[in-house]
């Protein structure tokens, strides 16, 4: 097969260059060769220098993904030694690799691949064309690897759309339950892998929900946005005196409270499905406060052009947020857009302090855990924001 | 006495109404009332609303630190409640708060004000005329609160000068071996008190430390800026195979070694005095690898104006210090310089990478521990940058 040659303009190779491994069709100068859309190409800058390997589909803005910085096959066993990689990082870093997830696309060197590991059992998303055509490929490597129990396919996300793929999900490998046990920090959690949003369940905050610990002792806990309710269990097994849990999805709170019942805790969790926006509202006006306050909403923006909207929207939810907690207790906030970045965030904070009258300072501000790794060259593949702050006057 | 008001000019209470604690001269309207050098004020802004109470020293830049954004006043119970606040701080978030950094300015309100606790013994520094006239109030609430067996000054620091202080350093109460012995993660180390650099001991990577855990089992491990041993003695205890650190100060190295031999690891830890600069290069030239390639340096800036040179100077060692980790191995490499911000020493990591052919991803990059809390609104209170990175390829 002749190799396919594409050529960066002018100017257009440093973000490539520095680790970036998209390749926009507007950073194009021509293409050398014959391709079908998922093909492996060569990428060249402007001075004929290799630069790396990749797939390419003319279909998407980002016209190649990167898979490698070397001339090296891209065959099973590049797949083999990726995810072996991967999977050697994970037990380096977690406490529980057997839960994780064990790929993280781009920064795993495998844009748009997503596995997560869910003990024995495997969920899986092929996001772009070219890394679909190696589906199977990729199974067999994994059931060499970790012989799972079973593999599902969560391809239901409509960006797949964008690549000219369908949107599906279903197993690929057995037939199972797909209401499982997962385990977080050593607590175990039902996670919905069939209906669940995204794969089922959210490890990057694994490490974050830890920083609970040393707040919640006999702490009154708000907890908004609360999902399967994650940080409410940690939060009681922390030793927390209540939590209110808040979040407008009933098949979420269903499975918090089976959560709840399952650690033995439904005692201190309240449940309530309600919009959190309305909530923290009313609880404002009837001058409620608490010890802690959690804040963990679904991204309110995912592109650059809606970023001033969800600007006002995170204000809102802190200044509340900050006017809920008593003197001396904490405000955990979190952003999960990557378009609201880090500097952006902790501004908006302090905005909302200075309206809420509240004098603050910072404890922690973490990022996503580790099974979630970054590429410092691309921005992208850090978005997630945990802001632990004291509230002392 | 007649209360003195300090009035912001309109546009310059922004800074100050969000948080940050420093009234510029720039900023300053006009003055009501007669007050003497280190005097107790009240801040307003163009509106005639209250925004805080401070000290004023008119020789300084900073004309006034606030202590407070309500209108209480200034005195042994203010202390004593300040200090109480900031123990209580150190309890909730520290494993072992008998060693801390007890009072840290600004981000405890109490501006220019650093007490380092060594179990028993106590290290302080005022470094503003307005908290140096309560040094004895200080002093006699640390007495009440602790009891410390001493405490000793270590205001041989220039920046007194700025305030129309002299140097001095020496025994405030007791006297005692100024070499002492300090725990960080459970592990003794010697601390000299009285010639060690500021208050004899940094308490600032605590937390950071504890990240070398999972790289440096039987891992050759670079540790370049060692001081007085603690990252180098921290690997060898967590399963380094060997450590080569190195230091130009022959006073740190002599205190690394002791350190090394109280824990028992000296066969393993091979300190040498030598420009870290020059060795580094000398190492690149002789294609030596580690595991675990290990930065800390001393700040390459403390202004605004030289943080280009500074950026040359993080490059280089960086480019160097990634040459010189094996594939698949860390660096983990840090700043102290406030003015080479979080993204710009990742900016010019990243372009280090590049130049040096290497694929990086970024495991952690973490701040200062957390009894050197930080002010969202006051972005000097944020001054430690720990990359870890793993050199992929």
């Amino acid at each position: 097969m002749e190799e396919v040659k594409v050529f960066l303009r002018k100017g257009a190779q440093h973000r490539v260059e520095n680790g970036h491994p998209w390749v926009y069709q507007s950073e194009l100068d021509y293409i050398e060769g014959e391709f079908q859309p998922g093909d492996i190409v060569d990428v060249y800058n402007f001075r004929q220098r290799f630069i790396g390997r990749g797939y390419i589909n003319p279909r998407s803005q980002i016209i190649v993904r990167l898979l490698s910085r070397q001339q090296e096959p891209i065959d099973r066993n590049f797949f083999k030694k990726r995810i072996e990689t991967a999977w050697r990082y994970r037990q380096t870093f977690l406490a529980e690799p057997e839960f994780c997830r064990l790929v993280y696309g781009e920064a795993d060197f495998l844009p748009a691949l997503i596995i997560d590991k869910f003990g024995q059992y495997l969920v899986m998303q092929t996001l772009a064309l070219g890394i679909d055509l190696y589906k199977e490929t990729i199974i067999s490597v994994l059931e060499e690897l970790f012989a799972p129990d079973g593999i599902y396919e969560r391809n239901d996300v409509p960006v797949r759309k964008l690549e000219g793929l369908d949107m599906r999900k279903g197993y690929l490998k057995g037939s199972f339950p797909t209401q499982i046990i997962v385990k977080e920090n050593g607590i175990p959690f039902y996670a919905d892998i069939e209906n669940g949003q995204k794969t089922g369940f959210f490890y990057d905050q694994r490490e974050n929900r830890r920083f609970l610990e040393p707040v919640v002792k006999d702490a009154e806990v708000l907890d908004c946005f609360c999902h399967t309710g994650s940080f409410a269990i940690h939060s009681a097994l922390y030793g927390a005196k209540s939590i209110h849990s808040i979040d407008i999805s009933e098949d979420a709170i269903t499975l918090a409270k089976k959560n709840a019942a399952m650690n033995g805790v439904e005692d201190r969790c309240n449940f309530e499905v309600a919009n959190a926006f309305d909530a923290l509202r009313s609880l404002v006006e009837e001058h409620r406060q608490y010890d802690v306050v959690i804040l963990d909403p679904p991204a309110f923006t995912k592109s650059r052009s809606s970023i001033e909207g969800a600007a006002r929207g995170y204000k809102e939810i802190n200044l509340r947020g900050l006017k809920l907690t008593r003197p001396g207790g904490f405000l955990i906030t979190c952003s999960c857009s990557y378009h609201m970045d880090r500097d952006l965030f902790k501004a908006v904070v302090v905005d909302a302090a200075r309206d809420a009258k509240r004098i603050i300072r910072e404890v922690e501000y973490r990022t996503q855990a580790k099974d979630h790794p970054i590429l410092p060259a691309a921005a992208e593949t850090n978005y997630l924001k945990f802001l632990v702050l004291q509230v002392v006057e």
